[in-house]
């Protein structure tokens, strides 16, 4: 209806786009993140850090952390989590591509950045299992309250884990 | 008008339970929470490990990690949070009488707790500069994802000090 209220133009550049999606857009043959040719800008940027491998769930995880400005690594794309409620299982997400990257290419930390919840949990659990026998270090992003946050209104769990993940404050030497 | 409107007795509940607090409920002498006698409960339970020690801002704090369970240490509660822009400044905390119980009990680990926003950055950073010349352990509880949460619908910051303050998994040796 919105289509054929609105200038004939509309529609063909609608349809346009929708061919091009088809057409040029395809899946990073290294992470399978969205990209436009056989391999994504980031991972043909030389200037990032091939060392470390972060895995999430979907293309807009690593859209969200490009926005942090925090990391210079690499990613790797699982188009999905876990869900033994769904029907899913390690088959169905990109798992195993995973575990043949890290066997080619000499990285020395995967990030679990998949999401914090009950599918997050069990996908990063599942990952982590797999790659103990590929001797490389395995971490998980931090749980913890929000910035920003009051300790009374986040949940027991949150504030648990915020607790149990306490970092040492780095003193610098005094100035004098 | 809620007193108004109610039976004459809940208004001699009340009176009484107000009469109660200004008599009996005072700050423990130790860890200045609520208290109804000179030491709280926690500080007079020879169980929790005096080793540790956990910096809030309000006996709610308290409250609040207390339900995570995931705490058995001390506390102390400073009453607020450096705040220049409402004239709060570290006299105006409690942060002397902590300096002196760091100094006169052997404690190994201080737990800076304080919220997560400005003030309690600001008093947690503060605390830290005053507690380093006393050479004991200063942490900071965690910034994170809360559990559950999408990483696409966390903000920006927080999500950077998630990955910053990533965590190795620790990889249980294979049971054959």
């Amino acid at each position: 209806m919105h289509i054929l209220r609105s200038p004939a133009e509309f529609a063909d550049e609608i349809s346009e786009l929708i061919r091009d999606v088809g057409r040029h857009t395809r899946f990073c043959s290294r992470c399978q993140n969205i990209s436009t040719s056989d391999m994504c800008a980031i991972c043909a940027d030389s200037r990032r850090d091939g060392r470390v491998l972060c895995v999430v769930e979907e293309p807009v995880d690593v859209t969200a952390i490009e926005k942090t400005g925090a990391y210079r690594g690499m990613y790797y794309v699982l188009h999905g989590a876990l869900s033994p409620m769904d029907n899913v299982g390690p088959e169905d997400i990109k798992t195993q591509a995973l575990i043949e990257l890290v066997k080619k290419e000499g990285i020395e930390e995967i990030i679990l950045a998949t999401n914090l919840d009950a599918e997050g949990d069990a996908t990063a659990h599942h990952l982590a299992k797999q790659l103990k026998s590929l001797k490389v270090k395995t971490t998980r992003i931090a749980r913890g309250v929000p910035v920003g946050g009051d300790l009374q209104y986040v949940d027991e769990v949150t504030l648990g884990e915020s607790i149990a993940g306490r970092r040492e404050i780095a003193q610098k030497p005094e100035k004098n």
